[in-house]
């Protein structure tokens, strides 16, 4: 394995969804759907493999799903975009946040990063040789640490990497910390990435998208996907939005990492993105129930449950239940309880900071948040 | 931009397919079936969706397409392989290719490649830093430069890139230079890729697996991908196959390119894989007749062709017309004829030894084939 890539280790999703399996866990780790994604969508899918619509898509997106992109947009931010020149359709936001950091990041380059964080921003950052500035989002509120940020962004820096709603954390950056952000990248002439794949799963606050900070779309990377907010993981339909000279980039290694994404899933898409307001109301409505199900389980369980107001995460600290560390308590609750959380250590620079806290996810029907509720009250 | 890909500009197969769009040009150039892949596969994928199959896949893919790959090459190679840490599911080769250079390749590491090569592979070495030594393969034949490549491998090599069948020349090696390239990566501990989408379209010779040769297998990387054999370019279904310590490399970017391939799609896959026999003679067979009227069609228009053994293209020299180069040339072509073709020198390092050449695709049905012949006729 190449050195950039040495310290990693398989990802914990990965590792957390093979246990599940091998022990016939509830699997409440990996954030993807026990349940199926709408019919409309999967529909659209499957006419235009019929239609044939099967042969390379335009490199940075069809026509059609790049203009929905830029109409959703203008709908969430009033953000008119250009949707030949600012839209790159994704193989996920996986493959989004790969062709930014490589696409616009030269070794060296300083880059700021809040931890817990999505581990894929870590190694992609290692791949294009940056050095990364981690700033920990402490419990119980995971506020941004403003005086902390304003040290750490200095004339090295080229860009401030957010994620909101925070995965695994749940918290939503408010308009106060998006506006501290906004102001320390004009000072510094700083870059924004904001993954913002959860921005449909905003319960308790309202999404505020990055770019939509008065002169930050000509600064800012926005990162989204399909999968958390069409129960279509597998799918992986992403995008990045940003000013056509930032674009540029991302497109460019874009185009030599997969070239393009998969066309019928596409057609897909434009179609997904397409659906009226009520399709994400009753999104929300249906996870408020289940989230309100987990929380209280959890609760009633004996952890100390961290608020969330977005994602389908929620962050517990275990130390009630006496184990050391959060590896070893998911190991114990997988192999003695029956139920997969992620471990949050693997998300810190440094894992100490993550040991006290796992992670659920709530995106599953009903009666499994039930069975692992009652699991863990028996055996925990 | 990253420094990195700054000297890159829009893929040629992006640029020249928005102008044929653009000039209503017959598009002979990027490799794209006009012609929609069989009804079998598309079912497959069809009743996936239908089936909830749309959540994440596996990360390195779903078990059952990593068996029909190993099956698969099985048949082909006689190498019986671990499905489970020999086989990497990607978003199309370009992604197999992406995450094996940046997987596998440190920053300094000389990398020996082929002119001309496939884009990706030129910029995707640049991603990870790598050293290019690129040797030129010549017409008519473009043997492989048997004395330059003894020179070229030295101690700072790390491994040889190979294309076989070779996009855009058709060349297919042979046993003998195949085994000449095994003894100088034995010889050396040097490392081999090998592109190998094309090895169902062999026509004039027969598809020697680079990893079929002795001891190769365990220094390999065989890349490979769904598109073109089943034509459905479109679907972005690849993988790499390599023993367990390089998978891991692999494994690692791909976790951190894309993290996962579309999971209906790779139902789709798996389901291709399994076709008999007959079906790939009946493929071999619709494009040797499709082959054979483009080589006539551009020999009557005055071409000189360069023999193709594999691959759905032919090279051409287009110097009998007096343009002065491969870009004026194609220029020329689509807006005065209205035909496009794919300029060769984007695929050197050094551009002036492809401005003689052009490649033309036949993998359009007959009648585009004949009717761009007719209009290289009439107006070239
Ligand atoms: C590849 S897992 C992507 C993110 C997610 O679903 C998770 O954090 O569980
Ligand atoms: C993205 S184009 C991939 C290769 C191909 O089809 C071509 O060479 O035309």
């Amino acid at each position: 394995v190449s050195k950039r890539l040495e310290k990693f280790k398989t990802t914990i999703f990965t590792q957390m969804s093979n246990l599940a399996l091998k022990h016939g866990a509830i699997n409440l780790g990996q954030g993807f759907p026990n349940f199926d994604g709408p019919d409309f969508v999967k529909e659209a899918a499957i006419q235009a493999i019929r239609e044939g619509k099967n042969q390379y898509a335009r490199g940075y997106g069809i026509p059609d799903l790049n203009i929905a992109i830029a109409e959703r947009f203008k709908k969430d931010t009033g953000i008119e975009l250009d949707p030949e020149k600012e839209v790159t359709v994704t193989s996920g936001c996986t493959e989004a946040i790969a062709a930014t950091i490589l696409g616009l990041i030269n070794p060296g380059d300083e880059v700021v990063v809040f931890a817990p964080f999505y581990d894929s921003y870590e190694a992609t950052l290692s791949m294009a040789g940056a050095k990364i500035k981690s700033l920990t989002l402490r419990p119980p509120d995971f506020a941004v640490p403003l005086a902390e940020l304003q040290a750490a962004v200095t004339s090295q820096t080229r860009a401030i990497f957010i994620n909101t709603p925070h995965n695994p954390t749940g918290k939503m950056l408010t308009r106060a910390e998006l506006e501290f952000i906004a102001n320390l990248c004009t000072a510094h002439d700083v870059l924004a990435f904001t993954d913002e794949v959860y921005d449909k799963l905003a319960f308790e606050a309202e999404h505020i998208s990055l770019a939509s900070i008065p002169g930050m779309h000509e600064r800012t990377v926005t990162m989204n996907s399909l999968g958390k907010t069409f129960s279509l993981t597998g799918w992986k339909i992403g995008w990045a939005i940003a000013p056509p000279h930032l674009t540029w980039g991302v497109r460019q290694a874009h185009a030599y990492l997969t070239f393009a994404t998969s066309t019928p899933m596409q057609w897909a898409g434009s179609a997904a993105l397409r659906a009226p307001e009520s399709y994400y109301e009753e999104l929300r409505r249906d996870y408020s129930t289940k989230k309100a199900i987990l929380v209280q389980g959890l609760e009633d369980v004996g952890f100390v449950v961290y608020p969330s107001s977005g994602t389908y995460f929620v962050v517990v600290d275990h130390t009630p239940f006496g184990f050391g560390d959060d590896i070893s308590f998911c190991e114990h609750l997988i192999k003695e309880v029956g139920v997969v959380a992620i471990p949050t250590s693997v998300f810190y620079l440094n894992p100490e900071e993550g040991k006290n806290l796992v992670r659920f996810t709530f995106c599953k029907d009903e009666g499994t948040l039930r069975a692992a509720v009652a699991r863990m009250k028996e055996k925990l």
